[in-house]
């Protein structure tokens, strides 16, 4: 990787930001009690984080040869993801005080508020994929594929359904099948997203849409493994929450089954995959690198 | 109102509850761990309720002139009711242990699985919605405007505000203006996307969607104060719940503001409203029956 990969990354992460802090349905007058619930959401946001899945969505589209300015739909990605951290945080769920290295979003504004922003960051993608259309910047058809495959990703046979195994897997000793298919739905549903959402915006065919397909079940598995890796590895400084995490909920992680050294080795294999996948079309260099930088990341 | 009214809408309950037990995409194996979020949500489906939604939805395209079976798409309106209805009785919220005489869902399956069950049932309308699209039951076009409508209805500056409002005004005083406000977003806006539902589908003209516009408007608000009348004057075995929640949360009701006559007349007023700006369309017999039943309902 070089300098280039790297300032094509924070250009991208940066227009995501830029599109999230000037979104006008996030925008607050201050003037009404239920703005709270807005304010909420964009502390959610501005908790940085490295913009993945917007990334991932914008380099499909210019890979694929999109021209236009598809940010806002690209955003869609980022608040479907953060929609999911403020529920997953609650203390039902995870229970986890810090995200990014700032009290989470029910610790800083209460659970009910909590609740309610994560709810209303779930429905906003819907009501700005379909103003896309409404608004003409993209076909009544598209956006119908669109919602039905961000729908289907996160609803109850995709993200959903992989919290629901994340919630049965506690306590339990659980093998490897069940680890795959728990990351391919928990995390790997809503990165296969991100990736098909750039290729059907830039109108990619259906064998653009398989390499898509493909090179995001295996960074999206890849993802998790390092993810489990860095949970026992890596400090609160460099990750913005307390280490040991899945250990402390008794939950099993590919650091279980593979050793670390192992989960690195399979991490890389899968991402020397999703590499191959998309080495014939042009200017794949980015989401190449991409690949590579997410497996090598130490946080 | 006759017996053909009740009929009439005891056959429209039906279709819709039958629809409910029979969606392809609330269907469980029952071999997956991850179907118990399913299981909550028909549990909370299955609970009864009134369907006004889906019936209000099912009405107008009626009304309207549409003749498909519309069923499905009707019955998104009360897959995101029962998602606010689950969610609002979490403890963070209302804290209501019971719904409809039942124990509420999260007392039934959990906290975790009832954040998670609503969450599902507010992202399952998009799939339905963009699904019916794809499969050639109604236009692309369509299809953005409910998934728009949808969307606006429920999220930020929808029913989420007037959840947030609800927040906002417990343990507070509260006025008569701040009293509509909240019951137009909080309840008010659900409902009126479930005409504007039915109209948009039967391929309403301007006249005819601010006809379900006002209709549902004044029906609205009339539903909340006479929810606000039963919470004083019903008993727990008509209600399905404990009366006096209300004042329990010191929360201000309009019968605070109105004292319970006032409260009727004015929810009549309303009604009468409602009414009248649809009485120059044929076949409005259910949908003025159905007005008045809303206001003389004993629960």
């Amino acid at each position: 990787m070089n300098n280039l990969f790297f300032e094509e990354l924070k250009s991208l992460a940066n227009s995501v930001n830029k599109c999230l802090t000037s979104l006008d349905l996030l925008k607050i007058s201050g003037t009404t009690p239920d703005e709270k619930v807005i304010e909420a959401q964009n502390y959610a946001l501005s908790a940085g984080g490295k913009r993945i899945r917007p990334v991932l969505c914008l380099a499909f589209y210019k890979m694929f040869g999109g021209i236009d300015d598809i940010t806002e739909l690209a955003c869609c990605l980022e608040l479907m993801h953060t929609f999911s951290l403020i529920h997953d945080d609650m203390p039902e769920m995870d229970n986890d005080d810090f995200r990014r290295g700032k009290p989470s979003t029910h610790k800083a504004f209460g659970e009910d508020i909590a609740l309610l922003a994560g709810d209303g960051l779930a429905i906003l993608p819907f009501e700005i994929i379909s103003r896309s259309a409404l608004s003409g910047k993209i076909s009544f058809e598209t956006a119908s594929r669109l919602v039905n495959l961000l729908a289907s990703s996160i609803g109850n046979k995709g993200m959903i359904a992989g919290q629901m195994l994340d919630i049965y897997s506690e306590e339990k000793c659980v093998y490897e099948a069940f680890l795959i298919n728990m990351s391919r739905l928990k995390t790997g549903r809503l990165l296969k997203a991100s990736c098909l959402f750039g290729a059907i915006l830039a109108g990619a065919d259906d064998k653009m849409l398989v390499a898509a397909e493909v090179y995001a079940e295996n960074i999206g598995l890849a993802f998790q493994m390092v993810d489990d890796v860095l949970d026992v590895t890596s400090d609160i400084e460099t990750l913005g929450k307390p280490i040991g995490s899945d250990k402390e909920r008794h939950k099993q992680t590919f650091v279980d089954v593979y050793g670390i050294d192992g989960t690195l080795n399979r991490a890389k294999q899968l991402t020397q995959k999703a590499v191959s996948v998309i080495s014939e079309y042009n200017n794949h260099e980015f989401l190449t690198d991409l690949a590579n930088y997410l497996t090598e990341r130490k946080a």
